[in-house]
């Protein structure tokens, strides 16, 4: 899959998987929800009932900043599937931070309960490096 | 989220995602059908168009055996999201090994696509070693 059309289906997926290493050496997976602007890939912390700056995938990007996101349809249908990989390499910015805030705006046009409630917490913004793409039926 | 809850919602998701460790240290991922019985965690590999042995997720499985899967519901409503992780012990076998093909039986019982078209490659075994689970509403 071309570049553009693994951006294009990227940035229109209305959510994504971050897979991040542990400090021990073995890897981690939680679902997010996440703008993609360019080849920056940009999601938030919800300031809510977790530990915020001590969450797992926090900890994890500050030892090792190389992560992966996908973004994929399934379908019982399986002429219908398709996945699109995003090597990137990731930081954590506080939420008060210009671009962590143009990020946030972004999210919260995109989200409508972020309007509502604001996610509190830190900021990861992942520069994409390499684009991967696959499609049951080529687009 | 207790075990027996997330064990239920894993084998009932009609796909899974499959975070490994590339032996440059990097994550990779890719999304996976599947099969869960009791505490192992079944996926089979086509031996369609693609190089099967030599694919990424085996290369990293057989230097790193251990492994992260995630099964999850995203909705608008972000009320009705849960995700469920397993982190997991792999090992890849070939299609001719007894364990392997019962775990191939159990995924045609499951996927129609598989009963037309066997997936021909390695089928992977994962031994869950942990569950962890969320639910914004809880069950």
């Amino acid at each position: 899959m071309e570049t553009a059309e693994c951006r294009r289906r990227f940035a229109a997926a209305d959510h994504a998987y971050l897979a991040t290493v542990r400090p021990d050496g073995t890897p981690h997976l939680v679902p997010v929800v996440h703008d993609l602007t360019g080849d920056v890939l940009a999601f938030a912390v919800d300031a809510k009932p977790k530990r915020t700056s001590a969450l797992q995938r926090l900890v994890n990007i500050r030892a090792e900043p190389r992560v992966c996101l996908l973004a994929d349809c399934y379908a019982d249908d399986w002429r219908h599937l398709w996945w699109v990989r995003a090597d990137a390499v990731a930081a954590v910015l506080d939420a008060g931070q210009p671009a962590a805030a143009e990020a946030l705006a972004r999210l919260a046009q995109k989200y409508p309960p972020y309007r509502d409630t604001p996610p509190g917490g830190p900021v990861v913004l992942a520069r994409v490096q390499r684009w991967t793409g696959w499609a049951a039926t080529p687009p």
